[in-house]
């Protein structure tokens, strides 16, 4: 079915390194907002970027065994966190008010590392079932850190359809995999996918059911 | 002492299948109800789900080095945890009318988790004293994942004998180890003890002793 | 450069395993201190304990392959732990009253921890850099899980130069491992300096910037 002659695997390999640094800063930015939003120092703005940015890729490589993790051994991942950690740090107001582009860019991040993440888990031999869910932790993982961190139920438990986002991105790309397609096809289907998928949920405000109905204001019963 | 042939190590790895699946069931059901009680979403439902059920197996897997984690390979783990979170998220109120029940479930779940943990950790080579606290950490990681995902203070580390009880079942499993009794005899052993040991805390109310006398209504000072 | 012959290498280890059990006593008593003050019982407090002194050591290890971690395979970081947090849950009200030599030797335990970390992680072969980072979560890991047990934002994100000392003391070894000069002598140049600064943010109230101004009282927006 699926030939994967070497050159197809350094491209999924530069196409994993290429993805995951562009998803790095979108979530290191998502990560530090919410850091300035708490009133952290800079240092705790810079560890929730790095957190935010990488957690979810340090959690998948840990897991299929990949160690140590791409996060750690390449500098360029702590590089772009600490680059976009600073620029939101100092220009926090401009970031606030740029709020739509930066959601904007986190539904890129979110894209970018669903995809990133399954290519890398299936590279390493999961099953597609679990590569789909790896790349959904990668997504969300950044993401659940951060909020944990800042001691908040994290968001993207409670929130619209963002984990779904990334799961139907992962699922396009093991679809691919499975029919033999071209990795960088389906991995450009998977992202739009996702991509459009989250934006959509924002604008129109979809969310998931909740069980017993819609929850009080401020969500605790 | 330990013969340990190897239909005895097949018999292990059964084993430990058997009692994982069944104390993910139970360690799911109790995730996704607290879960519920958050007003998560279905999805935030399945992931806290997925996580009190599998949490302290990961963890486990990843400190003794078992990469991927049984968890992740193994696609019935993710199926019994979601099977778990559907069921509670439609028919919550049930679940929580069964209040007795679900305790009960999770007192077994806490057994088998422990137990198999500790068998798994021994199957590894870990010593005896760090392979009971394998087993330990496998019965209260998954509730302690659900209560740091939810935000709360573990409720195993303030409340009555929980790890308690999975540390004796573990100890009894690491004792029969020691002595070369049979894997069955003493696995049923340490998991009776383990689950007599919760209900009876349960019933009783036992607690073990605070530093201080007793803590305030909500307990903090 | 670096001749590294097995002598030193034998030392490096060794001065690792001091250092590191140092620095586990040192961490397991402010995780039972602040466990206590939650009102968590003598099993929660133990384990707040462990976890404190361990964590930062046990991502290390995770994240560099090395597993299982020195904590998990060694009874005698186990042991260091339950001996803190005994002592502290017994005799918390005179560990209270002692809350400057605490202090102390939780700088103590941060400059033990962030040498013998960037050491570990220079034997596994991390660029320096990277071998940095580990110091510094090795010094601060222990902490932010403490916090982050008991529902709260890791103090070592809002707090004074704690992450920033455990950072320059990493700094030191990995410069001096660069240089080729004695690994004893640079181990305690950055575990001194790590310390001194430590002491001097306390003694002074050194702080890091925050994002627009100071924080209100409680520091939430």
């Amino acid at each position: 079915m699926s030939p994967e002659p070497q050159a197809t695997l350094e491209l999924q390999r530069t196409l994993v390194l290429v993805l995951d640094l562009c998803g790095t800063f979108a979530f290191a930015v998502s990560g530090a907002t919410a850091a300035v939003r708490r009133h952290l120092d800079i240092f705790g703005v810079l560890v929730v970027s790095f957190a935010a940015s990488t957690f979810g890729g340090i959690s998948r490589d840990v897991l299929i065994g990949a160690t140590p993790p791409a996060a750690i051994e390449d500098w360029r991942y702590l590089a772009v966190a600490i680059a976009a950690g600073v620029v939101t740090f100092f220009w926090s107001p401009l970031v606030e008010r740029l709020r739509n582009p930066v959601r904007l860019l986190d539904a890129v991040g979110l894209a970018f590392f669903a995809v990133a993440g399954t290519e890398k888990a299936l590279a390493f031999g999961l099953s597609p079932l679990m590569a789909a869910l790896m790349g959904m932790l990668t997504g969300i993982g950044g993401g659940m850190a951060r909020d944990v961190l800042l001691a908040d139920v994290p968001v993207v438990l409670r929130a619209d359809l963002y984990a779904v986002a990334a799961l139907v991105g992962a699922g396009i790309v093991v679809g691919g995999h499975l029919l033999g397609l071209p990795v960088v096809a389906t991995a450009v289907a998977g992202g739009l996918a996702c991509f459009a998928l989250r934006l959509l949920a924002l604008r129109r405000g979809w969310r998931l059911p909740v069980a017993g109905g819609a929850p009080p204001p401020d969500g605790d019963a």
